[in-house]
């Protein structure tokens, strides 16, 4: 139509196989093949966690890499219903919608600024990482950038929480990186980073500002190798499994159309008053 | 505003925390328990699937029951790029929208029909048992119930495959689930329901309709005690690291607002040709 | 691949132009047909109200016709935040995903018991019509009608409010359906069965139930000819606007992560005491 | 619970209402404002397009204003089924899920690749028109910025079209502008800005890079006094209409997860061959 010569069968076929090519999965009759692996002896043999690595890295992982990835998916799945992307997943178990709806509702709220943190904190990480270079100074770099982001008046991703004065998932999981760096099983690059990060928020202040959840998991995914928007991609596997249970709690409470607040208290109103439309001439 | 007597403080609050009450997770400064669980104790100590679990349950699995919905949740992770679940979240990725929209467009489509299945199948062989009674004869209950559903021209939920002769995720799963109820770990009488299932399916065939992944999960989820809509929940949780892994290679791909088809193979248009607008007395 | 015999060119064309068939649009270079008209003569002579009714009916509607299905689709656009597909797209707002996605996330909360009860009452005035039949007593089918909804302890949809005493959209909703009746633009059908279920609804009861937003539009799109499942479809259309509208104004007014409740607010928690994790053997 | 002090009715009151406050709609039982317009007032009284005004502007358009907006809306409405977000639609409309969560699959992916062009081509016109400063050379300034685009390899947002050598619906929304700039009912800013940027666009080209209906939209809505942001969400009213036509086509089709190509043209597989499960120590 749009081609002015008219395709062969072989020029068809490759316009349809190359416009959707994966190299995820292989599927025959009676074959499903996950990055080469026949799905068969896959299921028994691995982790759902091994499974997760595979399927976006395309390895598996070794048992220390998978260790350490587990701690971060365990930690991250729910900060109860005070959050938009939990309240709006329950919101949407009693308007008549599928599981599936409410927890893809949840999920779509997981952008930027509600679940991006820990993708951003990861970037912050290789940025410190790349002007310290090799065997560069790790905690100069990390002064440097600190003092960018005060001159700027932001806050720096993964540092600090608007409800807790030290958020209980950091230490746990710093533990357990800084026992895999030991073992060898990673570097320690960014853990050491997002070390220095946090004493140079801390530098002359009474007050320090902790890694939180999103500065934690973004150490573990960066000594992992993940990418930056993979950090992102793990943290919505992670809360998409507290999204469910409040999902699920909500549908068995049997309550329906539930808004934000009890209908007594109604969201204030600073509008214009009572008017009469105008009549068109 | 709508209550005619002025609330007091505690009818405020107990209103307010009455409306958005959990048993899921307490939050309070430094504090995050999950069922009653300090996450801090959580972290390191239990399995993702664990985690899955405990908060879908309220109570950590055993080894045996955690290993066995492992299995199930391994499995099912994805079918290739022609689903539309991954197809839609494939698209997505290239319209510059996030990867928790494109996670959320993918799990959005897992409803009733294409997601639904294994709850169904969960829903038949609770249908079976409690026809079949205690100790009754669940052989009988599954002809039965098979006679009916052909009566109707309906096809059984869970069984049979329009791609796949017999499901290659069918097998491991049923051997995990014998020998679970060899140990022990469960009663078994989901298996049976599902084996007097397939066996009337077969009945006076020439070619039988196995069980496919459906089944085969919606078996393990009935042996474990979730309820047939977490069914759907957990395939979600399950299906949702294959939606994250083609939308992530969709974006590595630097693909652009690609649709289901290479531009030269228009979809087919059926409606009136060229025709005027009627100008307006 | 999977087909034996290796397709011609014209086998895969028809494949394909057959899998994504639409009599709706019309493509080509320098071409687009809306319903075999061209949207160069479209823009500048119809309404938008024209467009979604030529969009989903094929054909132009009548000056009536359209100033019909405009009184609805102005009386629809909101309720207020307290409406829970209104309050998770003000919600999205906050969590840095763009407005489309706002957008979405409020109209995939208008599901059956959010968004159907529209749907569900225009099947209901379809039953009462095909139960009186051609000239018979549709006040009678409609007594006999609530009277199976009472007996079964259900609403009929479509009728009373949980909030106003009565929906100050009924009138004129109502008012524009019967002239439009007595101009013979529509016969008046579904008008008659509206008023008969809210006749039988009230009779022997000292508080009626008089008809809401959804029963009277459901008259309208009953009167125009639409399928109910388009009277959702009509709904998410208008409803639209609101979410649209608040997902706006939450944007511009800067708010970030915010949840169903003010933080001192929080939900309540009924779940378990803390405990100890028990250690695995 | 976290404020030390205890609060009073008022505090609960003023932080409840504040938290959700909203200048769009009153709702009181028997009354619903909008914008202070009774609805009742407003129902066959204003168009769907006013009323879209009125809700994200806060006062009734002028109807030269309402009759531009109209055409701008008219003229978006669908662009086929190769489009990625009316193709997630119809594929969402074969899973089994409501209608409302097909449009919302839809609107999810008008992101700022595909849905996003006229926002960015608004903040180009509005870009032009700082440079020029009051009176300027609109014709250098657009020069200036075309040449800027183009060192960085860069598309200017709402020019050239991938598939039509000139956008059909160019010309009758730039000639309705143009008759709006006459009667005074615009300026014509946005116009003079557009129409530089084609110019410059085209200058020395054998091919020119006409408008596409991005910029033409770009130039109502900038000429309107929309936000850019606003120009994707009016984009998104007015694209829900044909998602929702191709989404109910489907539905009435009564396919079944149905995914982007008809199974004998499967996706291409480039990812390693067969292998087998390494067997854990």
């Amino acid at each position: 139509m749009t081609s002015a010569a008219f395709p062969t069968v072989e020029e068809y076929e490759a316009q349809v196989t190359g416009w959707w090519r994966t190299g995820i999965t292989r599927i025959r009759p009676g074959e499903i093949l996950l990055r080469g692996y026949p799905v068969e002896e896959l299921i028994g043999n691995i982790t759902f966690v091994d499974q997760i690595w595979l399927m976006l890295r395309g390895e598996l992982p070794t048992p220390d890499q998978s260790r350490l990835l587990e701690a971060a998916l365990v930690a991250a799945v729910d900060h109860g219903p005070q959050a938009p992307s939990i309240a709006a997943a329950r919101m949407a178990a009693t308007c008549g919608v599928g599981l599936n709806n409410a927890v893809a509702t949840g999920t779509n709220l997981l952008g930027d600024v509600h679940g991006g943190a820990g993708q951003q904190c990861m970037e912050v990480l290789r940025e410190i990482q790349e002007r310290a270079g090799d065997g560069g100074d790790v905690d100069a770099a990390a002064a440097e950038l600190v003092a960018e982001y005060r001159a700027r008046g932001e806050h720096v991703p993964g540092f600090g929480h608007r409800f807790h004065p030290r958020d209980p998932r950091r230490d746990p999981l710093l533990e357990l990186t800084e026992r895999a760096a030991d073992a060898g099983a990673v570097t320690g690059w960014a853990l050491r980073a997002g070390r220095a990060l946090e004493a140079a928020l801390a530098a002359g202040r009474s007050r320090p500002v902790p890694m939180n959840i999103d500065g934690a998991t973004a150490i573990i995914y960066s000594e992992l190798g993940f990418a930056p928007e993979l950090g992102r991609g793990l943290f919505v596997l992670s809360r998409s499994v507290g999204i469910l249970a409040h999902a699920w709690e909500e549908t068995t409470s049997g309550s329906r159309i539930k808004g934000p607040l009890p209908r007594p208290l109604l969201a204030g109103y600073d509008g214009p008053e009572p008017r009469a439309v105008p009549r068109r001439a």
